[in-house]
């Protein structure tokens, strides 16, 4: 789920059996080489319930995912595959409505579906559909972004509000029937990627918080770069709506998935091209600086709060939301 | 389960959302175009229970399957996703089992398991554990291998004895505890065709016929090639132990799904060296030639059956064995 335990599981237990140094730098997409060429390759299991949700459902999830892996590479997203597996008596015109999410979504972001694999297993065999994408993408020739790349004296910005897509799930599922305008921000970011490569190839890090949220890959990338990372309470941007949810659940948007969100992390000289770049996108109107790296304390992720204090905000050792994407 | 309705779900529902060249080929691969490469790209998912069974388990399953996928385009297996889904509570031994096979199984195909998603889902949401892998290989120059190229005249080579996967499967599910020596025949067949294609590059046609078995695979591809396909009743290698368990079920071995089963079909003038070489490999000690290409009844597969007479094998409408890889 994003949360300790889960990165534990890998680490632990996964990790150690396939070791080799693509898997180990726990990238969104592993980097291999073909021939001349990088291309990036990841994978990504869909398992949300509910499978359909305001403003979305788990196809248009399984296409912008494994497109937003692939970007996170600094890669153009090129080609996707898909797994479908589904419970006997699964409804004809739903899998319709979730394969048109999953066409359309390959149209915005230009990639394509060319290969597939169905299951139909049992009823009671897998709770109605989970969907498998893998993606290939190629990384241009003078890209070098990875989660250890992160520097003291670099920036973290975001493009926009946080935990919209999780706190969306989480509100259908408690039957919070609230006057609230909430929906996922499930979106490909392959294009606002491009636009900030292309004012700028000086970007460290690059990386979706989905499961676990902001705090999560904040960590993530705090412990992979051996670097602290500080985040600027008034500056992290939460839509009302979330925040009332929240506060009603006792839940911390920072700990929240996203599906269209994007942290980039740069050297501070490249600060306002990238604010720029992102804010031209309509995914990213609402860019904001959230932060910055630091030396020390080093593998720490810590808020500076509206008051002045600081409180580090630590992973979560289990999960606040399962099944969230 | 690859019968007649999966066929009819997956070309009248899934593919019209996905139209493209790649998909309409239905490889087992798509072959893309990457710089001046050409790869082919596979996904498929293992649900397979029980998820241990004599001769492997479904993480040996999910490598070779994909292995084999690639190597059915004549691609050279590069590297590999594995997108894993869990229950809940599912033993960290059995896993560390499972994982054991997926590694022991890329190490022998020399294939890199390079990225990969973990999902825990709530107790009942997924029987046990799933595993889709998706694979990328490297497609020599030369190569022009599909199942729409089978031509009138060519023969149809076998690598060994048949259903030894689906019924290893079946008899362990219906507890049928005989002094038999059954278990799947999964293994990776790479090496295997780069011997095929060592000794010639003329090549029609590579397939691997997993669910459906042999009769559907061969089905598929006299459709694709619009050719008809004889088999020699007397030529379709079964061991004993397979002919029993079929008898006593009532099971028609061509229907059964093989997981390191190749079937060859190339020009009557390659048949000996196409022979010597699958022979030579481990995977092919018992290899036969078991039918031949003609032009009528197209897109029709019949049986010259032991006394002389002729039945067509037809696809099955709906599944014989549900959950067999």
């Amino acid at each position: 789920s994003g949360g300790k335990l889960s990165h534990e599981l890998i680490t632990n237990t996964i990790l150690p059996f396939f070791r080799n140094e693509e898997l180990e730098k726990l990238g969104d997409a592993a980097v291999i080489k073909i021939g001349e060429n990088r291309l990036a390759f990841s994978t990504d299991s869909y398992v949300v319930d509910p499978i359909i949700f305001p403003g979305g459902d788990i196809g248009k999830l399984a296409i912008c995912g494994t497109v937003n892996d692939l970007s996170m590479m600094g890669a153009k997203p090129l080609y996707i595959s898909a797994g479908i597996i589904m419970e006997e008596g699964f409804p004809v015109q739903i899998l319709e409505q979730l394969l048109g999410s999953m066409q359309k979504m390959a149209d915005e972001a230009g990639v394509r579906i060319v290969t597939g694999d169905t299951k139909v297993v049992p009823r009671g065999a897998v709770d109605k559909i989970f969907i498998n994408t893998s993606g290939i993408g190629l990384v241009p020739p003078d890209i070098d972004i990875n989660g250890d790349k992160a520097e003291p004296g670099d920036v973290v910005i975001i493009n926009g509000p946080i935990a919209d897509h999780g706190i969306t799930i989480m509100a259908g599922r408690e039957g919070l029937e609230m006057d609230l305008d909430l929906k996922t921000d499930s979106a490909p970011l392959n294009y606002l990627v491009q636009e900030i490569l292309d004012v700028t190839k000086n970007i460290h890090v690059l990386r979706d918080p989905t499961r676990g949220g902001v705090a999560t890959t904040l960590n993530e990338i705090a412990s992979q770069s051996n670097v602290a990372i500080k985040l600027y309470e008034n500056k992290v941007p939460v839509t009302n709506s979330v925040q009332s949810v929240c506060e009603i659940l006792g839940l911390d948007p920072l700990y929240i998935a996203n599906e269209g969100k994007c942290l980039v992390i740069c050297p501070e000289s490249e600060t306002e091209k990238v604010l720029k770049a992102v804010q031209n996108n309509k995914y990213g109107r609402q860019a904001q600086v959230i932060g910055r790296v630091l030396a020390e304390p080093a593998q720490k992720v810590y808020m500076e709060t509206l008051i002045g204090a600081e409180r580090i905000i630590d992973m979560l050792a289990g999960e606040q939301l399962p099944r969230i994407c």
